[in-house]
């Protein structure tokens, strides 16, 4: 294939280089993309720690450590598909709304180029513009959510568009396909009875982190697969879906998650559905040890791109 | 109700504010207390690695993202309940002794009141003084206890109150109901066979972390609970109980520990249970990472007051 | 005196009790106050590493190891004088303006009670709010600036009000003695000769990090003092005065700044000026190590106490 | 019986005293030896993250806290067999050919003699010397690879000797009994597909990460000991094998790896099989935290002395 | 002027962005090149702790908070003199003269393209190559090398090329302009007097740490600059010159060294210098924190490249 | 000379072997010994944060980096003069007075045979016991008492030895020379004046750490030379003397201390006197990082044991 992949390992040490996703090449080196990391670093939308900022330059660094074949899924995805990285791009650091529709507009733009997105955030707020994109070109989606939390709360000091409102705000504009919403991973406290009530109401369904100890991976891609069915899917990847032992880097931990090896799993159960578009988001890497964190969200970022070039190459 | 819940998030940011135990009162906020979280400052019994005087300090501010309903037990705990943070009890630094009356005292003055005690210690020394104002007014109380180490040993240095061995002078003061002792989550090398056999012939009962592996945590907690009956049952979590990856923030962790996800499904399970009484010590945050160790013992704390609120309630 | 002071140390040790500034009481237990050490836990207006709105609490925390009597200036703060912890203010996280608003107000309602006020941030935006508070009682007051930055730009992604603007805005609101600015500390790269030449315009003088370095500490406080007079002065300390390696935990740190030692006694030596509030900003503590950063801002805020209670007590 | 066992911790603290591996003997206060744990600081052979070279000094700060019964085997490994801490081997640390050389020399030295070594790395290249003395002594040997990795590269930057290809290597030179060779906890991605088909052509099979998830620890100990079946075997645990959670302290990590507790499990269901000598490496501690890695590649250590000293004893 | 300056931070904030030094354009985004910030990850030739490869990546993120005006040199150094980040060299990590052969025969690539080069390691080892093209190109070159080492040994383990001795070969083999040589910032124990008397036969002076703090800065940069005069200077700072209070982040520290205050002011002192080559080696950031050691060292690059920009501009 | 050096770093590299100070012999491995580093893992005494327990240990570690040539002092320390690693004293963790009471009989043993120590530990009560056993070999001895503190307090929580009385025990028991008695490096805040008041009565001098900012090390090291004429005498460094920036692993840090560099050179400037015996203390490693308290620590034990070479060595 005639496509570019990553740097040779042998020509230059997986240390050494310029730092872009899993070394693939930068968008501006290739004229035709099939499918974009690209990098949101934004984290106004938070309530608690901040630093998710930092996220995408912190995944990339990890994304060294990434080899091109990826043998759980036999799969090669950047052959004979063009993937690259996008850079980040430049939203108002101080202004939610701006940033939003900032976001909005540029994944419009790769939609309409017919190029998928993985996203690596920067804060859950992201992921309204990112599925208004996605229903823009597809009609409403299905979701799958990995997260400790629901996100589907409803204002916090007011503001609509934060890390915990994402979803609803989706729900009621229409973007989600309210057939087939899950959450994956959920625990933890919540404000009230209501908030569950709430949820369910919008159409979600809900996995939680000790379901997934209870009924192991398989059954639960299997459940997951048989709910979406063939509708277009977005997947979106709170890191903090992992406990904190597996991801300690990240904005607001809960105690009993998920392992890495749990999500990872769970993910590539997920081939032969119509993924669309994903993200990977939470990640704060002043919070971070030893990469654990970042390392994870990379192999997280690589298994979505695995799955959209399967599914690409008729996989 | 009328009780005083936690501090109102939409009014305060949860990153704002005095720090309390999940936000709630203090105790001099309010006139009558029914359960107590007490912050039991103390780490001169460790043989190891001392720090755990900072534990309270540290478990109040990770508890900053507790939340007023538990949805895996269906609970509000703060709702018609009055929880309050106790606030730091003064005991010398230097005398084991000394320290060990002041706790028992203040523990009984609790009791007196009707004021049930969830303590966070401090290192695991605590257990005895509390253990003793808990058989004071209860009669000698049925044990679970989860930890990586059997705190059954005889003296150490010469010294009989450390944090080896609060649970065989437990024994030995006839606090303890005999019929009704069991450590969960044990593992690692002992000094030898003889540890073994003292502490079976003592009455404990051991799963130890392999046993939660194998078995799952739904059997445990039903062996757990039929051990138990409807004794009155006192709760110590020492959380070296979890691997040191779900908890390196504490004095003598050993490799092999359970997950968090599983202690907490574990404490879930003893719905239904006496419980009397608890306590979770050993959190050293100078060791711990991004408060992955404070937030796993403010989850038990949590857990371990919502099944108290839920029997008051008559869950 | 009939003042309340510190919890005293001999009945709990210092590691214990709830967190207050210096053991101080609380605002609630006390009438009337002439000193409070206020917290402002915002960020919303930082440009580069996020975390000061949990500098308040890291500050609290570190100053546990403060005592009350100040050698270097002979005096005992808390004795006559009564000094309380006001806690945190209640500041929207998501939109500057209303935090700003909501800070001024509450600033201004201490200046109308005769509360002097050291704030304690949060992130330097916070520095306009509560000049503007200072001048509604005083008039435009004098300014000691301690910073590596000169905080006089102009806009930030069409944002008047960020921690880089504080200064301009408030020359331009006139609520600043013009006659009677200076930077110190200042070093590192700018935008540009421009910012230097309308920084001057503005009325400020500078001390960079090496004037201090080679006129020593003792001649550069004799010239602040000559520069402000008598003058109702206010303080305002950026913790990235201090060289990273003695403010890690900062924000926007700069390579060869001044050390703790200096800054001290820098402000030491400005006894005998008429001080009329101050600030201490932008300690971000989870890029701290070991609370060196907030040790060092739990000094500088100790010291400004010790200077306004001096200066009450006519000293 | 009349061997040294470890320093008595009733009279000499275990925080105190020169460390050695488990507070054992050195190896010059004894005259025979049965087993020694031998330190290997050796880090010129890796690809990405060096540091390796300080972990035979941090797993024996580690080791520490290992007492001298072994519970889940029954055994006390130092009573009756005479286990040492054989110090650290003195490497050349900038040329990797006589590095090897040095280190199977001294490895053959102590096979003469009849001594059994347990290994501390160091990187994985010193796993050829090590199994060419072993195969020196016994003959082609079995191995067990615990690793994250394949390790059975061919060259990296025309180096044929690095911490990717020791067991190319190996079995190239004919150590290795290829009847008998498996991988276990390999995941991540690899360079291509041809690196599983070259790695099963020289004999090894595979059993994933993700294997021991749905298999579990006893059924995969048990296919494990089959394939041995009374062959001598040689046991090679990359701490890497863990996932970065439980061992973020080394070289190459890779999310979705095993926790320690399966890895302890299976090291123990080994028991019964011909243990002939053993290593564990890439420790590498500057990217630990809080001593977890270390404490669980102490663990490991321990448990390959007890697996030997068990099968002295005829055990 | 034509030339391509850094990103500007008004469209991208500083933390978005593929990391450039200093936000630089890329090498391959310009044809002609004045100026070069050459990254060289090698750290093969350490002897104690390893990290350095990791050096240039971690001074790039670092590098995000330099702005292009350098007020106390009064210089815009970006502004008419093409600077550009020339990315990382590829060397043999296990092969010190082959990577020494690599970036010799680079460099001097450069210097025959007339681009003066500031390079970033990386450990010392790469100083012989860089002065052996900086001699090739000028003659003979004067040198100030700022270190807490003398690296003027013989061989190590029989090795002639290693962090430890790269400034002995350079005299040997007669790079280096004998006249004008000198060590500054040096302390701490050597092996013996002898490396003294060494040194001083091959013609370096030294400036002792001590000398800095009891002559001053201003007095010490006289000094250089009149022992160097118009000679062409290379300068190479080694940035564990530094105190480990600044400098953590390295491989080899010794206590009582200069801080950053003073190596940068001191650096300013060579304006009016001939200087035409420079290098930052043994940043180690994984023993940094918070990267007060990048920060430092992109500092320090910061203030070469504008030297080097001001002489070219005539300044 | 006949006596043992330390381990040949050309033929083992200094990351390697087993940790001794400064890679000396230990006792044991020599029948002579002139004077002994000798650890006392310790820190019952403590009042705030502990961990100088493990103090020994990271010293050790980070002594590997000394080597045997002092160019300050021109002097070869372990030239002609036994010198050894005497190991750790077992002390009683939980009972301050027996562990007292050994220290002092060891301490006396050590005196009894010519020894002369250099202590590291542990907190600073250790110091007590070192006193009585200098002065039952020398008399009365003067003391040099570098640390931020005063360690002049009565009591703490009623107990008369803690790492706070140290001092103030030593004058009333007679085994200080009141007429040399100084203290070094003292700040931040007292708990009243009486602290001072109380302190001057005992005999004690005070050079502050601001007194060395302005009067330089050259005076403060005359002054203090003066001072103490030719009487015996002690030298107690509490490491926090320093700086929290250049030690922040220590257990009661003040903003505002001396740099390693100056603490050097004071320390270098007390040559010819007759030092008598010496520590170093309050090394708390957890609260280190990349082991610079440390490494300040291992150099001051360097200094003092050269300064107690060369006058063994007629000076």
């Amino acid at each position: 294939m005639s496509n570019i992949g990553p740097t040779d390992t042998s020509e230059l040490p997986r240390f050494a280089g310029f730092a872009t996703f899993a070394r693939l090449p930068r968008i501006d080196q290739v004229s035709d993309v099939d499918i974009a990391v690209l990098g949101v670093p934004f984290d106004a939308g938070v309530s608690y720690r901040p630093g998710a900022r930092f996220g995408p330059a912190a995944v990339r660094e990890a994304s060294r450590l990434l080899r091109p074949y990826h043998p759980a899924l036999d799969a090669s995805p950047f052959d004979g598909t063009q993937v690259v990285d996008a850079g980040d791009i430049a939203m108002n650091p101080y202004n939610i709304g701006a940033a939003i529709e900032t976001l909005q507009h540029e994944a419009e733009r790769f939609g309409a180029r017919g190029t998928k997105l993985v996203s690596v955030g920067g804060d859950h707020t992201i992921a309204l513009p990112l599925l208004r994109a996605a229903a823009a070109k597809h009609g409403p989606v299905a979701l799958l959510h990995f997260d400790a939390h629901l996100d589907t709360w409803d204002t916090y000091f007011g503001e609509p568009y934060t890390h915990g409102t994402p979803f609803r705000r989706a729900v009621e504009e229409g973007v989600l396909d309210t057939e087939a919403l899950c959450h994956v991973g959920t625990r933890g406290p919540l404000y009230g009875k209501a908030d569950l009530d709430e949820d369910k109401r919008m159409g979600f369904g809900i996995v939680t982190s000790s379901d997934v100890l209870r009924r192991g991976v398989d059954e639960v891609a299997d459940a997951l697969r048989a709910r979406i069915g063939d509708r277009p899917l977005y997947v979106s990847v709170d890191i903090d879906v992992l406990d904190p032992a597996h991801a300690p880097g990240t904005g607001t931990p809960e105690a009993g998650g998920m392992t890495s090896r749990e999500l990872l799993e769970i993910l590539r159960g997920l081939a032969g559905t119509t993924l669309v578009g994903a993200d990977v988001v939470e990640v704060a890497p002043v919070y971070d040890h030893a990469e654990i964190t970042s390392i994870a969200a990379s192999h997280v970022a690589y298994d979505l791109v695995t799955l959209l070039a399967k599914e690409r190459a008729g996989g």
